[in-house]
């Protein structure tokens, strides 16, 4: 018997310039190139086991044995790794998901970044993060820029091998983020079905690829000068052109909630009547995304918990990119994880 | 003394394409064509009186007085007419609005529509509706829709003479509204900051230009074959486009309040799990306006009573165009307002 093992930890990311809309469905070519920060607070671990004596991969998301439809997505996910090695040996996948239930976040960043990093390391491939990023494309798009921590480009190419995660700034300075827990439900309507109806209904799509790159420029520009109120500024007229795409849809559809509104006037009135650089973002969920800096988070906070309640805001500072785990790293966290 | 006298109704509408952006701002010549349903619950009845006796125009709004700076926007309109006939009396004009303070509906439309018919009717100018049209355009756009009753399209036109209303449909089918009132408060944003906004930093708005034309041909046809289906759902794609343009301005801003999206997502449970044809639209503010069969009325404001109090319901059935009042009619107009 051989076995080869990977374990990988990988933070999720929230797109400050968003990604919405596919050139190519298969291959998630996106139609725009995207740029995301890394988060600190939410993050899946994943160990992969590579054995000749399994006849079919195993996934266990935090513990729980997974269904049919959710191995033969990672069984898809491991053969681009297959294909690349020749090696068909199948896989134990155990995965502990640490993003709190109640944030209402995608976890599949963190997933496929994770689980690539893992594949990665038991295949004995180590390559680098760049063309990783790549495989981990391919999982969900979002995830390309899990690979790296702080800034993080996406970008977009135009072939299987240079549409990849480029790290821009390691967010070493004063910014910070608050997730304002709108609702951790199951959306109506999934981040694909979302893409594809604007994609093919909304006579906006086109100027949101062409401004999207612009919003892109700048905020690199934004990051360089460590100017929060650009950034911010930025990233919530992105966010709102990439929702204003979907309201012009046809039939128009909407993600947000009630309190999402909510959300947004309260930062709003932050901003304007307290003057702190705090600017929201939204993901295709009712979820509000705060940016600002680190240093403002306990005044933001304290604002916010005027309106919601405190197990509602979750602070987070930048995170790092993926890293590998030692044996007994995983052991602490599946034991942290048991813990909770 | 010579005294002239001109009495008006004119009733207020709602566009279905929505008017959203100015080509020319002094002479109220829009980017793109409208068109409305005129509605018969809500109306202005306006009363001009021409005399030499008079040294300055008066204004009285529901019987009050107004300021210097309500007058001085009725004399720029009145001028306009003084300008065509050399008549330069100063004018006694009384309005009476019968558009509900809860309503939270801009009445500008029903009440530039009757001053314009008072005005014209004092003058003797007499012109037919549709010329007449180009003077109400001047006091507030969507006034220049408010001239005929049923479906009314403004033809944008490129000059003063021929930005005007055509009469496209009486509505004398099974057709009605809902206004769903939100908040009966002051907007924030006015519609002419909102315009110039949107035109000036959305990246959206050409897109929205050219797709109103084509919402507007499309919305003509639907309005030929009576299908209530096809009118609701151009109607709600128009309406949020407009929003959308809003969404992606720089800085973004959204005249959506929370209970606007608990009313848009309430219409679509309606019509969804119901199988109800009911559709919304939004203006320049919170309110949200359901289109739906006037026979679907009941069933709707049944199910809309379940989540709003039935004194934020207000359903209505289309309205007439501008007609003369006698002084009898005015009379009683004006002894019904004070009862109320």
């Amino acid at each position: 018997m051989t076995t080869s093992i990977g374990i990988t930890r990988a933070h999720t990311n929230i797109a400050l310039i968003k990604y919405w809309g596919k050139e190519n469905k298969e291959l998630f070519i996106p139609m725009n190139s995207s740029l995301s920060l890394t988060l600190e607070a939410f993050y899946t671990d994943t160990k992969v086991e590579l054995s000749d004596t399994l006849t079919e991969d195993e996934f266990y998301l935090n513990g729980a044995k997974q269904d049919e439809a959710a191995i033969a997505k990672i069984t898809r996910f491991l053969d681009l790794f297959r294909t690349e090695t020749g090696d068909t040996r199948r896989a134990r996948v155990e995965s502990l998901n640490f993003v709190p239930t109640a944030a209402g976040l995608a976890s599949s960043a963190s997933a496929f970044a994770a689980l690539a990093g893992a594949m990665n390391e038991a295949t004995g491939l180590n390559m680098p993060a760049q063309k990783l990023s790549t495989y981990a494309r391919r999982g969900s798009g979002s995830a390309t820029r899990s690979l790296f921590g702080g800034f993080v480009e996406w970008n977009k190419g135009d072939s299987n091998e240079n549409s990849m995660a480029i790290p821009v700034d390691d967010a070493n300075f004063d910014i910070g983020m608050i997730i304002i827990v709108v609702s951790a439900a199951e959306k109506k309507i999934s981040s694909r079905a979302g893409m594809e109806l604007t994609v093919s209904t909304s006579p906006f799509y086109e100027g949101w690829v062409t401004s999207a790159a612009t919003d892109l420029a700048d905020i690199k520009e934004a990051i360089k000068d460590r100017d929060i109120h650009r950034i911010g500024s930025i990233a919530e007229f992105n966010g709102m052109k990439m929702h204003a795409t979907m309201l012009a849809s046809n039939p128009p559809f909407c993600y947000f909630e009630p309190e999402s509104i909510v959300a947004q006037q309260t930062i709003r009135t932050i901003r304007e009547e307290r003057g702190i650089p705090a600017y929201f973002t939204m993901d295709a969920g009712p979820n509000v995304k705060v940016i600002c800096k680190a240093s403002d988070i306990p005044a933001i906070l304290e604002e916010l918990g005027k309106v919601f309640p405190s197990e509602k805001l979750i602070p987070t500072l930048p995170g790092e990119g993926i890293r590998t785990l030692t044996e007994d790293e995983w052991n602490a966290s599946r034991a942290a994880f048991e813990g909770k």
